[in-house]
């Protein structure tokens, strides 16, 4: 009897059902009678806490489109990991108590970069791990492109499309904020797919002065509006230069909610244009898996369970130039994978005329 | 030959071109050659300040799904019409002028209550002005339903849907914040379509302890999260008894950038659960326009040329229990169509569970 | 203890989850524990069979947006049920018995024009009964809407605007063949809305010279391209002339496998334009039911629950003016509401130039 | 002075627009006012019968998410180039005489197979050309993806979506016709990500007997329907060593308008249930390119256009490992790039129990 544990960890994410029907789908065909499957309950913390239950074989059909985890999924910070404290007590051990409970030959976890460091330490301390890149972000390192990603570019573009048309009809300037604290893929992707003028992004610091010359050099040339894509997390090249202390003071002191606030505040001074704020949030994470997803998540799914059938335990299954390749844990683990500054699509963008707010 | 000037006024909404093509397209299928159509700029703006030009009759075709106007809009507030100033004069005066260079025979006016109550004082002071009611609110009155209502009622539920997957992976209480600052129709339907657990409409005084109490009878009875739609303008109990300027200064002295936030926090401190937020916003009243919309776009850009044709001016052109009909203008203006307490679709939802935050 | 059976019937259709939800919320509600339900399988074929469920609560949770029916559904011929055969015996008897059985106070059917026929043979035969008007085709007598048309005209306008796209880039000739064997509802609807520029409709027979005449007309005036929406039972002139037989008969010697393909080849012969074809099928019926109808769905639901609590048997809950109203089976059974050939939607096309082959 | 030329040629794609736009706005954001674009109408036959026109700079915007092409296309034969012939004489020296008329620099060409066979003819004869790899059919060589491959991905799955409710309503078979009839890259995807449980490809001979094998099996194990996505091109083992004459002549002896109905005849008779078709047909290449088609056309236009700078003529812009790159036009010309028997989709296909009909 081979025994399996699926576990999705850290923020909502399209395709999530999709990959764990892949991996249990491929399981089943794979062992027919002699795979046994346990579905952990709201990821890592019911590995701590002992929640889970052994998954009937129906449980994995007629989930392919469905949004979210069936799992249901939670955030549980690496660094608090190897903290034992009076609640859950030795976190770390606790896993591994009920891994060695549940029986399991191979825990298969789907999650983000938190949830790969995590991962990792299960590998180092001797559990069989194996894991699916989950992200809008697309910001794990070892894989070209990770699950969500493509249905978060799908939403957000969606979004600067319906902009497009108020700010069309009103003449106005927009900054529509996409998510991404650390990275720029999705704002990239979705600021060219939704025509946005500028797009800003953690990786390139932008100056007040050049998106407002965006701006007024657009209104010169007769058109009356501009939209301006803005990640989450991208800085103004004051901002690149601080600390992470410095930077924690300085929002601290601001009474803006989020960058398209800042921003929007300091272009209306600049240019004297109304700027508006959207803030889609959370919609770009929830809903449907789109097609192209639903294919990736289906390919990683089953590729953990070549992994698994082949006993090749400590990899993340990833796509690398159109193929799927197994990516030891510990070279994933504790790395960002940022949007390079010689990407051609940044270089595609600015050939098309789009401002990175650097020039 | 017959000449009509057309304008768009007050804020974007689907369906916008829609009934520009069927008023044009109508018009030129009526008179032919003996047709002059004037498309003016920027709503009441253009008529303020002569910006108008004579349309093609192919500026009517190909912009039945596109969003926004191609006329552009402007928001005028009725109460600074009858100012003169500095800049623009007496811009009442300056309307009829440029009414009467154009040489128009009717005004062709599309707009919400802001708009319908500058329609009719044009009306008034004798120009010939036939209406069409737009706006994603549905809260003018004397017609059952305006053109915008419904596409914005399909963004905003697709925003529940998502919204839900997210809900139910991490178990949480979201709270979606749905336009509508004076009337509930829109936070009414979209919240029955996005099965929200609560719905709260500025026409229902919620309490607190009553919503709190949705949460958790959810909560007890194992299910892990609950959505709670709420229109922007929704009011507490002890809000809906404050004069304005109360309710101003209350408001003035809050930290919340608006009611989904306020609720939050005063929701978390009652049950001690995570509550998270979502403001779609712009989104809800941008992109093309649904194809119920489009139907209903055209009936009443038709209709509005059915009245021109026979020279009835000084009305707007309404649905009347799925009838086109003309309602006088006198009729409209300054009026506002909330949503019945003892409306079906309330009861609707009270019948299955959904509470409305006054129980 | 309150027992009610529920059963859907027919063609698939988007929002017969939401009505089945609405209605189990609903009993929920008013009756707590003292209300059992049952799910009988398949249509009328589960009641003559005897498959049924005693469903409980949960199934009526997370369905509101899911489409097809999760209680299967089956064409059962009304000429057939009163018909005794060797295989299934009496089947008035057997659906007699079942209810029985069951001990129902009540049976709840969805479906569409033969579903009510057979429900209203079974209220005649003296079990309670309320209905729900079901079908994407929107021609139950006494009601102004069903549920499913508006998602079907949703689907169906979508395909019309893909289509145009090609039609515009290629400079052809298109025709669309819409659901509709009897009735041109859907076909008006989504003609308006998909921007077709001629109609072609069961209710009002074609002349092939008419349609050759938009074809060349709009060739003459420069425009590339024109796209011909037409309902399934579209008759020319001289096939509305005909018996039944003689149509039946006309049919079977000719080549074509549906109405467009014919129209395709005459219209070919006539103009010499190359036409193509597009037959949607199947998709304007399934899929998630778009909000306009998951509201309708769950207002039609939470009146026959109503209905029930009131012991009002014999109606169908039915839309008039806006409101819901019950009509007796009576009433309903053996009608069709076929397209007013002076509805002002049909004159508001014509206002804009849209040809229904009849001038 | 920089003369640059674009044309589309062939079947109506999603994101040629996009290209387009890509294109022409690096060049003038290249070249500024030394740029002159001409655009030439309906693919190669505006190029032999000389309609083209200079295009304005506001042509290239607010086309990113417009279907079809704004400049029109044909599907003009490889073959047919090289007659000369009574209506339009010599058309390569055609060609060649309006390229030089309109005192080209280079020709931008956007098609497909056949598209590209002439764009290497012309650049054989001297002409100045660079390519962009447009077709829903993904089966250009030299390039690891198309543009508008995912966008027909994209509405096929969704049609796929669609059929699931019916299907599972009904507990009934369908068959799913998909475009391609020479490769099956668009079924392959497009099956997947529907959730297919069989999928027929003209890559792999199907056999009847494995097919039935599959709806037998799935309705032993209570599955109540079976979903089969077949290319249009899909050939069974008995066809497949059939000669192209062979072929020809059988399918002229057969009733059937295409694939999927011979297949239904086949599996009816051979597995007793009814089985359903759906053809989608044309609206998987209409409407609106997918956000990540419009990065893709973007990427591929601005590098068209940096070819252009550089003078490298003679090339297709193509994408090799996520980067883009240029192949020149004889290596691309006259191949076929078909679905690899080993690709990892295929197997992750066969892994989660999906059958090729060929077992």
């Amino acid at each position: 009897m081979k025994r399996v544990g699926i576990l999705t960890s850290g923020g909502d994410c399209q395709g999530l059902n999709a990959a764990i029907r892949g991996l249990g789908k491929a399981l089943y065909q794979a062992f027919g009678k002699d795979i046994e499957i346990y579905g952990i309950e709201d990821g890592y913390r019911g590995l701590i806490e002992g929640n889970y239950h052994k998954m009937k074989e129906s449980e994995f059909s007629g989930i392919l489109n469905l949004g979210g985890t069936i799992l249901g999924t939670s955030r549980q910070p690496f660094k608090l990991m190897r903290v034992v404290d009076e609640n859950s007590g030795d976190k770390v051990q606790n896993m591994k108590d009920n891994y060695r409970k549940m029986g399991l030959d191979c825990l298969a976890i789907l999650g983000g970069n938190g949830t790969h460091k995590t991962a990792n330490l299960l590998s180092q301390e001797g559990l069989h791990v194996v894991t699916m890149p989950k992200t809008i972000d697309n910001d794990i390192w070892g894989t070209d492109i990770t699950f969500g990603f493509q249905s978060a570019v799908d939403v957000a573009a969606n979004v600067l499309d319906s902009i497009h048309t108020t700010a069309t009809s009103h003449g106005r300037v927009f900054i529509v904020e996409i998510m991404g604290h650390k990275v720029g893929w999705l704002t990239l992707h979705a600021g060219i797919a939704g025509s946005a003028d500028a797009i800003l992004l953690p990786e390139i610091p932008y100056s007040i002065d050049s998106i407002s010359k965006v701006i007024e050099q657009r209104s010169k040339a007769g058109k009356r509006f501009s939209i301006i894509a803005v990640a989450e997390g991208a800085l103004s090249k004051k901002e690149a230069k601080m600390s992470k202390k410095e930077l924690k003071a300085a929002r601290a002191a601001e009474p803006y909610p989020s960058v398209a606030y800042r921003l929007a505040k300091q272009l209306e001074d600049a240019t004297g244009h109304e700027i508006r704020v959207a803030v889609p949030g959370h919609i770009q994470r929830g809903g449907s898996p789109c097609p192209f997803d639903r294919v990736l998540s289906t390919r990683f799914g089953a590729a953990a369970a070549r992994l698994i059938r082949e006993k090749k335990y400590g990899y993340m299954v990833a796509m690398r130039n159109n193929v799927i390749v197994p990516v030891p844990l510990s070279e994933v683990a504790g790395k960002l994978k940022t949007v390079p500054l010689d990407l051609d699509i940044i270089q595609t963008a600015r050939d098309i005329g789009v401002s990175f707010g650097d020039e």
